[in-house]
């Protein structure tokens, strides 16, 4: 049986973001809690967005970290209730998109966040939140139009909260918002777009939109990541990545495979997850070949490849030379931790969905070789 | 500006209808109407949908015609108040689907239907409406992920109803429900299903992820639709025919093109929506050649084409392997009609995304050149 499910408003092209005070006001928020980051607020693009904001004054909190944290959450309720905030807007990345979803689980149904965990079938008490708008400022996770939010409790362990209320209302993707994003940056989080498009589509899951969409956001990451990561100013380059990013978060429904069940726990190391995917995906691809022969087949087309090319070879090539590392040791990942990344990474949920059944050992071995 | 939505919860596979009874208790429904047709009733179809309601006991109303009009939603609100039903299951065509909409939206917000008239601006007051499971019975419209409902009104005029809230909360795609469909309905209906993958691939509004999809119903409809047409018993052709019409319906948002902005007015002449579309849709193609030269392109590829193949006429030939008409004379159309019809056509909000602008006079030597 195929579930198959579509929702968010989006609102995408240059000049966007100057539809917010009309969405805001859209929605009836006479307060809203804008949930950004340090490097967003330093990088101009929060000044930008408060204007786009006007007439509303959205209260704004900037204290995201690259890993959200419920003590962040637990600071974002205190100004939620203290100044009375109606709504939440996200603008940032992944960390900034989960950290207000989890704002507008807790203001509108209370308790702490570890009672929605899914993992102990919480999110399916959760019913309609808080309102959000979500503006992303990279092209990259396509969290955006995420269902779920990924926290660290207090604790330290991972929470997941995963329910389809808590998408967002209202998505404004202005490319305009990406211009300056650095190389580095550009290049990390459009492999994690790419990666997205390739493991939904080699995916088993039947989701034919799904598929659809995936296939095409590989097509434009493949050719224009390049261009965004050599030219940050080249216009078309930015809008075609950011509009593979959103069509790779719109596809993610369809699950994804092995090179994401590693970056899961890899990820607790605090290392970059875009970098993470560029490192491991060829592995995974390696790993896979000739058992998602249609699916390759369709990804060579696609990435506009030779027939008889290989698609583990073409990746590594591409990743180097957006200038991403291509190794584990490269950020100091040290052989001693892989067989636990393995055995955490084959227990994964994503795992389920690697075209080829996967174990540890497996998993052991694509690791030893990505060092 | 691109705005893109997605909506709809899509359960679909063949004995997808096995989970009716767990959606109806999913939804909290303790007496839903069931909104059909006096042809599914006697095709058989009502009884197995019945059953797989069980423990639920839909009130049901057959008596929907094939241009749903308001008389049949004041006999279905009748029923609706007397029974106390609390959500509405559309089971067929697009005509129960619509009314089933029109239901939910008076149950729940009261008046006329003339109050939510679009192009009276009353669409926009449309809030949430009362809860709505889709069940298609033939693989064509793509109604099951609409959100609109076109109802003719006591005075005999058209009365069109849309908003996002109006989608249904739950559809249920079942290719089994389909198997029975006669060849002639078959392909009717599925040549529908293959415009509307065509004319949202040629509308230069910009929505990649619908782009996406269109062009991929137009592959499965163009391989599949004749084989269901002379196998009705063919699993795989009438699971990729629904999903195709499944597909063309989510692709809408990108909006239609010539064929619909004519097929509009001539369907107040009581002719088949489909059987209308099958004339008309190559003479479309032919009048916009080498005004979307790229579209035409990827369709021929979709369509598996030569590159010098003009789809105009492959789509003739198309239509007629199927058994369906190629002249309007041939369902009754007179020649006196076609300047009024090409008058509504050119004013028509729909042949505003055809690729070629065309006036009163192109739609009529469309017409003329199809009679």
């Amino acid at each position: 049986m195929s579930q198959i499910q579509y929702l968010a408003r989006i609102q995408f092209d240059f000049g966007a973001i100057a539809s917010l005070g009309d969405e805001i006001a859209r929605l009836g928020l006479k307060r809203p809690l804008l949930v950004t980051d340090a490097g967003v607020a330093e990088a101009g693009i929060l000044q930008r967005v408060l204007e786009a904001a006007r007439p509303s004054e959205p209260v704004v909190y900037d204290g995201t970290t690259e890993n959200p944290t419920e003590r962040s959450l637990l600071d974002c309720m205190e100004i939620w209730n203290d100044r009375g905030c109606d709504g939440v807007i996200a603008l940032g990345g992944g960390s900034p998109i989960d950290l207000a979803k989890a704002v507008a689980l807790l203001s509108s149904h209370g308790g702490s966040l570890v009672d929605y965990n899914v993992k102990r079938g919480g999110s399916e008490r959760i019913g309609k939140v808080s309102r959000q708008i979500a503006i992303p400022t990279a092209a990259g996770t396509g969290a955006e139009v995420g269902r779920a939010c990924v926290m660290s409790l207090l604790d330290g362990s991972k929470c997941v909260a995963v329910n389809l209320n808590m998408v967002a209302d209202v998505v404004i993707c202005d490319p305009e918002l990406t211009l300056s994003l650095p190389p580095r940056l550009t290049a990390a989080t459009g492999i994690d777009a790419l990666s997205h498009g390739i493991e939904t589509y080699c995916s088993p899951m039947e989701n034919p939109p799904a598929a659809a969409i995936a296939l095409d956001a590989v097509r434009r990451a493949a050719r224009w990541l390049p261009v965004a990561v050599q030219e940050g100013n080249n216009r078309e380059a930015r809008r075609e990545m950011m509009m593979a990013a959103l069509m790779g978060g719109m596809c993610l429904q369809k699950s994804l495979g092995g090179a994401h069940a590693m970056a899961t726990p890899l990820g607790e190391l605090h290392l970059h997850h875009g970098t993470l995917i560029g490192i491991l995906l060829p592995h995974v691809l390696r790993f896979n070949a000739g058992h998602a022969d249609l699916a390759y087949a369709d990804l060579r087309g696609a990435a506009n490849l030779p027939e008889d090319a290989e698609l583990h070879a073409w990746l590594t090539d591409f990743v180097s030379g957006l200038g991403l590392p291509t190794r584990l040791a490269e950020l100091g990942v040290a052989a001693g931790v892989l067989p636990g990344i393995a055995d955490k990474a084959s227990k994964d949920h994503l795992a389920r969905t690697n075209p080829r059944p996967a174990g540890p050992e497996d998993y052991l071995t694509m690791l030893r070789d990505a060092l």
